[in-house]
């Protein structure tokens, strides 16, 4: 069975979107090379990014699926292209922490590298234009972005979805942060994860140096942006590709 | 019995806190005439303001009291002073929400004036350094705050004070938009309503005119502040003393 890539119909801070011409509930992702942060304030460019995210991106949702969460990922086309299922997006960022970093720190105080336990589970209202708000849990029903079922559904998910991630990137070497998701509705109605996720979604430091190996080496000017992102992959392919 | 004001051991933006010599149980609260807004960017000072707020707090808590809702309330000493209670105070602002005004509009883009049913109840951490950051359960769990249970019942006996407010007000011509509240335990440990209730920490408007009626025309610079909060103290007075 073939594809044809159709007409552009959203373009993102770091990904495109494309009908696929002979089925409406598959889309084409592609991934850009263009990194922005404090909400598109700054803005860079990274040659290869693309190609990395992608290779990150779906190894993951690969090694989700397997372990029983439904994403959207479909099949690989190119070094930057992926087979997706189309959803209906819920207009929220659902951000787990594990570890005391970021706007946590800025806006509650708490001391960065601080452990979180358990988890923290938090919703972030998809709206540039309001700089993406935190949201509680009833202002996000208030707002219709689902209900409190729909909510706990997310929270599950992204709980489960996390103590996966959490340890497989521990055997990399790499203690999980925090990270962002966005979920969709499939044709069912089913929440399914939908997005990406890769060191521009996630915080990744590294157990033995603390090293930041993710977007934080853009967001902190700390340099050497390519090699962190390149050497997470590295470091996914070697445990990720010897299990499948 | 008689009680003698101690030493100060609490001064903030409109109250003073004082002991009182013969019961470390009780305190004295002296309401102040000094206005602030926007975390304390903005200062201003109304004479009598002490006196107005006193009697609208004291005319209010009596009421919740007699309608079975714990307060540090016990008497009015002095124009500007009352006796408490003294609480161990829950660092978090409650705030609720009929209809949508202030921050609410200005974060989450919501319409001034778009009724919120049902009503919506916020935490706010009660720290000036961090800007009193809005709060998820979530993050008051972590924050050691309280557990689940002890925001389930701020959230109930908020709703419960909305309520009673919501109808006595709606009998003065008044909506109640939204209004904060703060709690404490006693020296039993139950959780009781402290701090005050009064036009500076209430969204009053007029049913027939929409006229703002509260610490708002300090706010938005809308003159006759001294009028707004008589005629409130007023109404009150009207209401609230025929019944008792």
């Amino acid at each position: 069975m073939s594809f044809t890539k159709g007409k552009l119909i959203y373009e993102g801070k770091a990904k495109k979107i494309f009908t696929v011409q002979e089925n409406e509930n598959l889309i084409v992702h592609e991934f850009k090379n263009s990194l922005t942060a404090f909400n598109g304030e700054k803005k860079g460019e990274m040659l290869g990014k693309s190609r990395v995210n992608q290779k990150i991106s779906s190894l993951l949702y690969k090694y989700l699926q397997k372990n029983g969460v439904p994403t959207h990922f479909i099949e690989t086309l190119s070094d930057t292209e992926i087979l997706t299922y189309k959803l209906e997006m819920i207009a929220l960022e659902v951000v787990v922490r594990n570890v005391a970093a970021g706007s946590l720190t800025k806006r509650l105080g708490v001391e960065e590298g601080q452990e979180i336990s358990p988890p923290l589970v938090e919703f972030y209202l998809k709206d540039d234009a309001l700089g993406d708000p935190f949201l509680s849990d009833a202002q996000a029903i208030m707002l219709k972005l689902g209900t409190e079922d729909d909510l706990e559904e997310l929270k599950r998910k992204a709980l489960m979805i996390n103590q996966l991630l959490f340890e497989i990137f521990e055997d990399m070497g790499l203690r999980l942060v925090d990270f962002k998701l966005e979920f969709g509705r499939d044709k069912d109605k089913a929440i399914v994860l939908g997005d990406e996720i890769s060191p521009d979604t996630c915080r990744l430091w590294d157990i033995v140096t603390g090293e930041k190996m993710d977007k934080d080496r853009f967001r902190l000017d700390l340099g050497s942006v390519e090699e962190g992102y390149k050497e997470v992959l590295n470091r996914i392919e070697n445990v990720l590709e010897v299990d499948s």
